[in-house]
């Protein structure tokens, strides 16, 4: 099946909004700095972010809300408009798509990690029991606005938080795209902003290739996402933060393996990560969601030879061990 | 987006199992008849058919259990073999489409309704609260594989009940099908299993050239349903027998509209009908799901001019209720 390419908006301000037609999903923690764009939307349901929010026990609950708000829409007109992070985007996509087989959908990112990433790409995704993501759907956004008021105003640790989106985008793209951000010394929003445009075309480069995972054209992009999910899950450590650690530990065990450029690293302190990884008592039990993988089945992991050159290969899942215990004790 | 076309196999007996990838969802109610071919199934789950099975309330219980059965099937090769009727095809074809964002999909539909209609055209559908089939997907399957030995066990009531679907199908398409079909006086089995393939074609001929539903090309293939789903919602007729007496009342209109052809009928009493309408005080209630539609609103009506002509237009609902009286009274 082709794949739909979003209509990327850039902006300055939140869009015009459709009240005949548009349902607004959006994360409540924007009420109050949004109230007046918000308000214009008749037909609007809020919601608080996080994985809870993506849990298909309360689906059924949250679903029978939105339908009784949409009635009245026609099926052809109606559009999901999405406006929170990535969980939000998720759930709301994930409605979208399977709301009358398929409604309009439009997202509003309001954090940088879903600007950069989330947002484009087409994943929707829900979690069932213990399975992360593991329900979802292909379902691009028919627009994607990017709002420099939304982001600029987010604070500071918000755009270090999207470091590991954008280091990751970076190494994997190579060329100019690395060049300008390995320039980058001090990040602020005015930075993440100027190279917004060529993160997204960076990150939709690689999607277009591969848009519904067939050809494992995609799996690139789950640089430094390993570790980075097992950091995430067993500390709790914010997504991009958990993946910028994670991209670090592929350099570290790249170099190690002689698959890395010696001289390629990122501008985040050694020990910090040895830190992080030396909490966690038992990673391999984070590495794997699906029981019957023990320590000697084997795993992908994404390796960068360079800025522009990755290597997509599979290890033990011990071998990933005994690679945390090392880059954990080198403090 | 392209729509993938389902390859269809006829066949004599069930298909061979690829135990290793499969996950066979079925009907509980053959587990008897088909035990040694289901116990081919390592991984197998049984579900009771009907409404209940399609309501969203229940759908988290029913994906944790197949999750866990799938566990240790790799995405790319898993598949949902799907034995049953509509609603577990329903059911099942939702349940491979979100799986990990759509997995491999086989229908083996048990019944003739399925075999000639649910299991062709990819809606798959739940519900949600007191909105039927408001929740979905598109998403044909893989293979769908008719077979003989299944569908000519059934007893003789189920090709009466599929007679609905048969007579629709044969109005819509006119032409070779719609003699053939207008011929035959006594239905049995093996009229319908000859039959089948022209009617699978008929079908998908019409679902091929609008397969989202984005140019209204398939909104013929409601001829018949919305008298049908009333009856069907309030008297609990099977769907197939209530969607034969929406077509008998649809003719019955379009003759008194001057739309259509006077001597154009259908193989069943009159009174039958009458009989059927007059049982339902108040037909407008069922007539929308959506409460703020009023008996001013317009709903779409499809009549049928001649076999082959077919008129898609919009009613009153209350045209269709002063209709649905006149007919209740000619007994």
């Amino acid at each position: 099946m082709s794949f739909k390419k979003s209509q990327l908006h850039f902006s300055n301000s939140l869009p015009k909004v459709d009240f005949k037609n548009q349902i607004l999903v959006y994360d409540q923690i924007l009420s109050n700095k949004y109230s007046s764009w918000i308000k214009k939307f008749p037909r609007r349901y809020s919601v608080s972010s996080g994985e809870n929010l993506k849990d298909l026990k309360h689906f059924s609950s949250h679903l029978d809300t939105i339908l009784k708000i949409s009635e009245g829409i026609p099926k052809d007109t109606m559009q999901i408009v999405v406006f929170g992070g990535g969980s939000v985007g998720d759930f709301g996509g994930f409605v979208a798509s399977i709301l009358k087989r398929g409604v309009g959908l439009i997202h509003i990112p309001s954090t940088w990690l879903s600007a950069i990433d989330s947002s484009h790409g087409g994943k929707t995704a829900l979690n069932c029991a213990q399975f992360k993501n593991q329900i979802g759907t292909f379902y691009p956004a028919d627009k994607v606005y990017l709002v420099k008021s939304v982001l600029s105003a987010l604070p500071s640790e918000r755009v270090f938080e999207a470091l590991g989106e954008v280091y990751k985008i970076g190494l994997i793209s190579g060329g100019g795209l690395w060049k300008n951000i390995s320039q980058i010394k001090v990040w602020d929003e005015r930075q993440l902003w100027k190279l917004l445009p060529s993160l997204v075309q960076a990150k939709l480069k690689i999607v277009n290739k591969d848009p519904y995972e067939k050809k494992g054209l995609r799996h690139v992009l789950n640089l430094g996402h390993t570790v980075g999910h097992v950091l995430e899950s067993a500390s709790g450590l914010p997504h991009g933060y958990a993946v910028l650690l994670g991209t670090l530990f592929a350099l570290n065990w790249g170099k190690k393996r002689g698959i890395t450029q010696p001289r390629l690293t990122l501008p985040l302190d050694q020990w910090i990560l040895s830190n992080e990884l030396a909490e966690i008592n038992n990673p391999g039990v984070y590495l794997s969601q699906d029981k019957k993988i023990s320590a000697h089945s084997q795993i992908r992991y994404i390796f960068v030879k360079s800025p522009g050159k990755i290597v997509v290969t599979k290890v033990k899942i011990s071998e990933l061990v005994t690679e945390w215990k090392r880059q954990a004790l080198r403090v």
